[in-house]
């Protein structure tokens, strides 16, 4: 049903080239403006919120349990992130899950410092199971959720690993759950366990802004909302937008603070020919 | 007793033409630094605090119910915001709502996405049942109060309905609860069920930034905080100053992340010559 | 055992003259990166994350009491914050409190608004009797610890006291608690209740910024992290720096919004010769 509201939606995607994929689905959250719905941590709501906005999606930051049976069927589309998590929230987080899966809703799981506790794997083990659409972590979080086991090197929400260290965990992880697990570092690579794409765009400083790789999440949720069926593709030109808006800003930014304003201004104004002569996706 | 701090108040507003009333009314909160306590979501908590800052006022977010009798009677305005209700959340902003009424103060209520559950409507009910002073909303979020029914249609926080679909609803409101009732928009109308003001500033791109209705409402607070007889003449003069600033802003901004910060700057810096210049402010 | 995770660190410090004393403690932070955990309020969680991690700190936002006794242990320092304070959060700010004592981890305190009200000050007073490395605050917090009283002319969290007027309490206050206190304000005063020593960075704008106070605060932590045993110093340094990153931030910020962009961007680039040519700390 609630796919009638999206006009234009690419039912079998043509044999697109990936700039021509990543500029096609920003354009579909443009114009179809998805409402979704983000359970996230307190640290990264401004920003997510204002990711959403300015990519074109209409966000909802709302987590009381009382009302995810009747709200949350009529998103498109729920990111769920672990972030500040404490034992209240989870209940919401697993119910979420749970009524997008029943209502055939993405949804995206963003399993903060999984390997910081053994409260907090344990938390995104249990959403796990719940078999999000997509993951999408750095490479720590995806190698604990991999391992099961928390990280004694763990440094918070900070990666202690490079992306490529995980990209066997993401396969692995990918073919057990059949998600689509997306590793975010220097270069992203995105996996359904078969294949794996890298994305070769955004800038080290983001690592400097706090909330990006939620924020990116976010963005996951949008574009893999306006076109479920290829959430590969989806995810991999979130992140390449994403990351051509945060190259954008560092032309003009002078320290993390500015890129953060500049990488929002930038993709609210992204045009076509930008897009189509920045993304670098490629095939691993 | 908290009258006596705040120095040429305006006991009865002359007939004052619009941009000197706007004007008037900012430049009282800039000399009384009124103290406004906010309990509102958590999306919205930094911008609100720095939009009431940079106009001048104290905000203080202070939700915790155990600190309400002692703390709220010390306030000139509290600001009540829906956004991100849990159940946790009503009974503090249900006795800080009365604590408010006993006292006197003059306090606004923001009921986001109040069409968008049953859980948010009924809350939203129950505390517009105790006559805020002022209810801002977007079009969708008075009708649905007016209505006390879900929209089926909602977009959480986004308006699906423009801002002169709602003034009957807001003037049978304000006529039912004796509150003033403002319905933001392209125009923004303002009624004590009687009367009818529309300010005709601001800019579309407030759209693209979270919590610029919060914002707004906190603004209003503050306003209304130190002129409470005079509570039409103070919504309406709160909507004007922060559409100038970001009319102001939206000539230096780049995008939706710039515009916010322009705004904050704006509104800090504005002075006579530009406010008296810019509001417009018209009866319906 | 954390501590050899820390290289270069100053065990005896030399007499440094206080400039090259703060860049040291800058460069420390840099080279280090030690992981921060804040149990801070919801207002400045994204402000404080960013203002660690344009330092070169590792912000952890984590408060679930579940995965402290865990957690806590790997950092190198906490920061605790009372800002928007409720009873259920209370156990894990003291759980976090006593682990870090445990484990030889400095801790800060930022007793935000501790005389608006009974239950925010026996809540700050339960957290001082744990003895913090260093406790932060305005005047009017200060003396609002030191009397033990609520204050009944509270602007919440503004002061409605100079630093100098709170010079004496924070003495005293220093001296039962074998802790560092630091006053802050037009001049900073930071004493361990024998010395006192003065910063005289920082612009009057910074009161327009919602958590600027608790952002220092959380900088402070880190400083106090890589140099615990010289307490003093570290604090008077990160005062100073984040001052002088605010003063250059003055030189291009239009308003209290750009001067928070500019602020963390200077603190990001910050170089050695503007640092030392800028710091200005003294002996009282």
């Amino acid at each position: 049903m609630e796919e009638n509201k999206i006009t234009n939606i690419i039912k079998e995607t043509p044999l697109l080239e990936w700039p021509q994929q990543a500029w096609t689905n920003l354009q579909l959250v443009r114009q179809n403006s998805p409402l979704i719905q983000c359970i996230t941590n307190f640290v990264s709501m401004d920003f997510m919120a204002n990711t959403l906005l300015s990519a074109g999606a209409s966000p909802a930051m709302i987590h009381s349990i009382d009302e995810i049976p009747e709200f949350t069927p009529k998103t498109l589309g729920v990111c769920i992130n672990a972030g500040t998590l404490t034992p209240d929230w989870l209940p919401a987080m697993m119910l979420a899950a749970q009524v997008a899966n029943q209502f055939k809703k993405p949804w995206v799981l963003d399993p903060v410092a999984a390997g910081g506790s053994s409260f907090r794997l344990n938390a995104c083990l249990d959403l796990l199971a719940l078999r999000p659409s997509v993951v999408r972590g750095n490479g720590s979080e995806i190698l604990a959720l991999f391992k099961g086991s928390v990280d004694s090197n763990s440094k918070g929400v900070d990666s202690v690993h490079g992306s490529s260290d995980a990209v066997e965990a993401a396969k692995s992880l990918a073919q057990q759950l059949g998600s689509v697990v997306a590793v975010s570092g220097a270069v992203d690579f995105i996996t359904d366990g078969d294949r794996v794409v890298c994305v070769h765009n955004g800038v080290p400083m983001l690592q400097k802004i706090t909330a990006s790789g939620c924020s990116v999440s976010a963005l996951i949720t949008a574009f893999v909302a306006v076109d479920p069926s290829h959430a590969v593709e989806a995810t991999a030109s979130a992140l390449a937008i994403f990351g051509v808006a945060s190259e954008i800003g560092m032309d003009m930014a002078k320290g993390p603070a500015s890129l953060r304003t500049q990488l929002i201004d930038s993709l609210y104004g992204l045009d076509e020919a930008t897009a189509l002569g920045r993304v670098r996706i490629s095939h691993f």
